[in-house]
């Protein structure tokens, strides 16, 4: 059954990402991807949306499936409760819960930090850092996810030990369109990097984000900021605060695990503060810790 | 003209708010409040709503009009340049601009403090933390002036020498109605002290408000946070990070210039760092700001 390939999919509250994975080279052989996000579907549209994707590269079922991200969630396909850290690949393997109406189909449980003074969860980036790690062999480092809910993991021996969400990128969507002080970026496409290295200088202010995104509104009236670069300026107030906090906690190496166009953003932020940077794509990410779990998982089920 | 009484207005964003003053006693002898704020109004409307609100208290265009807040900026009745800090009821009084169209009504010009590591503006609160001092009869003190855009002002021999705006009010009500962290506090009123206290310890988080906020989240999943306490708590969290930013920069007592229910907030949030609290609600503020303005700006005229 397990055979010479494997399926990942990433499923998430806005994106479905799929790919055909060659098991012995990694090699990622087909992909597919969809808006068709956990938002987008009621509960038992999913093993019928997964089959429909998937049929063609299945072989009767014969090829599996690993599904991580937010289906594995209270309003996904069905709940898999996060694991406590820490935890690495061989326990995410034994935490597999198999896929209701669909053959030979997984779904990864997912990380939580559960402590009086912080209290945590993922779903799906775990996953992108155990892939990281294989992907640079390395057995240790700290591992920044960015994107709407930045994560930023902390593995031991190949094992996540710990992890901080930043609630980054949600933040920077909710003030661009929802906030007076975002008013004259809406429209406007791409971001201005000038604009993006005046809100990392502003990241700094003593009074913190909370004056330093309202910066974006008084510089633009008599400072000079000009419209084009509202997006940038406020883009760059964030992800200079979300480095700032972290950058606080230690001045090794960060590996960088998102789309190319987020990790340059972050390694021009990490590097201001001397930090620096490896990068690792995300879908890269996703396929090689797809491949690390399930080879426990293949040891798991040979018990 | 002048006469015993005068009529000040505090016009934002959203509200309109007039009082009718005894100049003699500081007496608030009639007040009218509407929704007709700037958003609500075209540029030429202005005067019209002005006259129409204000004719039965005026006596012929003889009781003077005072008119602070956004009404003064470039998309309300008339733009009246803002003035640079450290300025006073005196400098406020001289930079006054002719309300056009309306007989004997004047638009307060606001501040501002233009230097290269802070860009900050405002319009109104000028006039509440003058007249908090002049309540209080202090001729110095740090005032906080809690809203949407929060903000804190230092002011020496009676004038405002610097502050420092706190996005606060604008980026509670983004999260909260905007993002995933704020769905379960959506359709419900009131605010839960107890989720507030808990957000205000959760603003003390190693990582910064980025992730504070994110634990309205992990908290509601896995540490029992109620729906009925996340509203609470994202505001403890946002009051209590600009609280810890402000109180960074000293000790002394700091004067709460806003609403009861704000001032109440920030009463436990100040106290909580052990800082003694004066408050003053915030009309009453505007009222005595405005008289204090109008005394000097007699004297202006009548030289």
């Amino acid at each position: 059954m397990t055979g010479r390939r494997l399926i990942a999919v990433d499923w998430g509250t806005s994106n479905f990402r799929a790919f055909l994975v060659d098991r012995e080279t990694g090699e990622c052989l087909d992909s597919r991807r969809s808006e068709a996000g956990l938002r987008a579907l009621s509960a038992d549209e999913f093993p019928h949306y997964c089959a429909a994707q998937l049929s063609d590269w299945r072989d009767g079922d014969r090829v599996p499936v690993y599904l991580a991200g937010m289906v594995g969630s209270a309003r996904g396909w069905c709940q898999a409760p996060q694991l406590e850290v820490p935890a690495g690949p061989a326990e995410l393997a034994a935490g597999l819960m198999p896929a209701p109406g669909l053959e030979a189909a997984w779904i990864v449980p997912g990380l939580k930090a559960v402590r009086d003074a912080h209290v945590d969860v993922m779903r799906g980036e775990e996953v992108q850092a155990f892939g990281a790690l294989a992907l640079k062999q390395l057995e240790q480092g700290v591992c920044c996810l960015p994107g709407t809910h930045s994560k930023w993991a902390r593995l031991v021996e190949g094992r996540l030990i710990d992890f901080t969400t930043m609630m980054t990128g949600e933040l920077y969507h909710a003030v661009r369109y929802h906030t007076l002080v975002g008013e004259p970026s809406r429209g406007r496409e791409g971001l201005d990097e000038a604009g993006f290295r005046q809100g990392l200088a502003a990241a700094r202010h003593p009074a913190g984000v909370l004056h330093a995104l309202f910066e974006t509104r008084s510089r633009h009236l008599h400072a000079g900021l000009g419209a084009e670069s509202v997006a940038g300026f406020l883009s760059g107030v964030l992800i200079g605060t979300e480095v700032l906090a972290q950058h606080a906690q230690g001045e090794q190496e960060v590996i960088l695990v998102g789309s190319p166009s987020l990790n340059a953003l972050y390694r021009i932020a990490l590097e201001t503060h001397g930090v620096p940077v490896v990068e690792v794509e995300s879908d890269r990410a996703t396929l090689a810790g797809i491949l690390a779990l399930a080879d426990h998982h293949e040891s798991v089920e040979g018990k």
